[in-house]
């Protein structure tokens, strides 16, 4: 995923405290199951059908993971994410896209550039608990499968290419406004800036990366 | 899941082949698990939410299995799926219900006897391929979860379990059709008959007990 020890211990000064942390990231991974199981139920072919069911399975997996480790601190999973919910539902609601390729690109650049910033805050989570956590979100979100899906779709249509395109840089600033909302508020914001600034460098340039792997222009 | 060895003895003379079966199987346990992505989707609760996502994985690993199995006899999934998709997902419009708990109780009595009904079946299926499929059908579907989340709701509410005491009622004759077209096509249809019927009565009388689990009289 990129992360450099740099990063690493700088973000971890802004992780939240391990609850917050744990309620945010398993509300916000089923909130990227529903999307991709939207995607699923409104895909053009049984071929896409299936293959997007597979990558909705592996955004239920970590969704279980991080409400697995909720239970074994001996809280209750629903009343953990419950103050989390709103602001989830509106992130969901303004990256849904219009229709089929721009949810699919929703799914794949949202998820994409917050699993890899969760990854990064989940450093600073302590001990045995926050090496679970990077493991559950480090491991594999299926981008391959979508990125075949949509470029088969862009290949045989430029305009959609386009279309996306304008879409795809469209969702960073929604998901940079979440990413910044997960983490711990401090009174300190210049030096806080000084920290976040690198690690939002990095992580629009595998942004870019996701986009030109679908021959786009981030 | 209350099989007996006559019953499985009978209708596997009327077991599709191998391929036909798992077409017809894989997709509906995909269809199976759009309806239960749809019911966390619009769930009333985080809570709601949280355990529906578990069941709708339970039946994603179904499908998922199922998917293993056509590509293990060198198949491509979708194309063994594709002439059963506008069947299944007629089926699936026809019991998809006009609210939430309707869908949820369809969700818990469609996908039991269909489940009840394919194992059933597959115990006609050849060797080992065989005994992997009813491995995968058996497995646990969640139905506690969704008794739970239902029971709560009816016991909250007499008039909904009224409602859904119909509604269960409504789902068996469309989903007897659907198991019935899963069988191969036979010419002598009295002697299938005979073969059917007593397996009919049996996943009728788990439909009762599934009905009698939400306190609602079949």
């Amino acid at each position: 995923m990129g992360e450099t020890p740099s990063t690493k211990v700088d973000l971890a000064t802004l992780t939240p405290d391990l609850t917050t942390f744990l309620g945010k990231s398993a509300y916000l991974q089923l909130a990227v199951f529903e999307n991709l199981s939207r995607v699923v139920r409104t895909a053009p072919s049984t071929e896409a059908k299936s293959a997007l069911s597979q990558v909705a399975g592996l955004a239920l997996i970590k969704h279980q993971g991080l409400v697995a480790e909720i239970e074994r601190h001996g809280a209750d999973a629903a009343t953990t994410m419950q103050p989390f919910v709103s602001e989830i539902d509106r992130f969901q609601r303004v990256t849904e896209g219009n229709d089929w390729f721009e949810s699919v690109t929703s799914c794949y650049l949202t998820a994409g550039f917050l699993d890899d910033f969760l990854v990064r805050l989940s450093t600073g989570l302590p001990g045995a608990a926050g090496d679970r956590i990077v493991a559950i979100l480090e491991a594999d979100s299926g981008e391959a499968v979508v990125v075949s899906e949509l470029l088969a779709a862009i290949e045989t249509n430029p305009s959609l290419g386009a279309r996306l395109a304008m879409w795809g840089r469209r969702l960073v600033g929604d998901t940079m406004l979440l990413a910044r909302w997960t983490l711990r508020p401090s009174d300190n914001h210049d030096s806080d800036e000084a920290r976040i600034e690198p690690v939002f460098t990095e992580l629009i340039a595998a942004h870019t990366r996701r986009m030109d792997a679908l021959g786009l222009t981030a």
